[in-house]
């Protein structure tokens, strides 16, 4: 599907409330469950999505819209979350990220930006050449795939509990037997 | 993780507003959705769950508790939401799910089962035995895996979209190349 401002912007909106939904009041057992060492827990992975309003999404579409293809983006600290989340409450963060959020979208939105632009080019750490349109299909996608990283995590915690069902659960990552 | 249900009902209390926060009022271009042939859109999901209320969840519990092990579960009708969605909107099956599923966790509460039920056996169509404990916790992670399939099915229409990030997006299902 090609990026429009008008499918993607509606995503990226939802995504402070879903997660507030999913996740304010849940015992402590599913917002620290992780699927293992150095695995993520549902309270990581929000302080990651944090992190990324901080320093990814916005700061790169201006970067790029300032230096092109003539400096890469700084890299991404995708474990940044470990130390600044430590010590706070999941509401903080919830809060937190619905608050950046916002106003990264009024910031996307005060730029103007029109199909056109889709095209600019940026240069990535890592893959090099990039397109303004690949970094805010990311944006959408990176939301999406956290979410579905939060309920796999918590659902993973009973992937034996289920017992044969897993057989019909293919993201327990359980094959019966 | 063991079955409790003091962690479970806060989960299976939530997805209805989950749901709603994620998909109320997207472009329906998210909503219908699949991830090709034979495949589930979001729209198509929502009712699969309906009828998992309707048919399923609650009406199992009280044939285990009646019937035990002597006479199976009657089979679920795992696409019988392809006819009875039709015509319907996503906000019409959005208001039908909270519903039941607030009436279903009332009816379960009810039961006042506790611990000692939860090894109670009963009999599926095509596992054989069954525990209360297993199929409980079914529901609970049948919810967040249909979570994580919305938001699945969703970003991977941004699989191609999103260029060389792919490789950071293995929810998309494809290695960049």
């Amino acid at each position: 599907m090609e990026f429009r401002f008008e499918d993607a912007l509606p995503v990226l909106r939802r995504t402070p409330a879903t997660l507030r939904a999913l996740l304010i009041g849940l015992p402590e057992v599913w917002l620290r469950a992780t699927e293992g060492p150095k695995t993520w827990s549902p309270f990581d992975i929000v302080g990651h999505m944090i992190h990324g309003e901080r320093t990814d999404w916005m700061p790169r579409i201006e970067h790029l819209l300032e230096h092109g293809e003539r400096i890469a983006f700084p890299p991404f600290d995708r474990e940044a979350m470990f130390e600044a989340s430590r010590g706070r409450t999941l509401v903080e963060l919830l809060d937190e990220f619905a608050i950046l959020r916002t106003a990264n979208l009024e910031r996307l939105q005060s730029l103007g930006l029109t199909p056109t632009d889709l095209s600019r080019r940026g240069r990535h750490p890592e893959f090099g050449v990039v397109t303004l349109e690949q970094h805010l299909a990311t944006w959408v996608a990176h939301d999406l795939s956290h979410i579905a990283q939060i309920v796999r995590v918590m659902g993973r915690q009973y992937s034996e509990t289920v017992g044969p069902w897993a057989a019909y659960l293919p993201m327990l990552g359980r094959r019966p037997g």
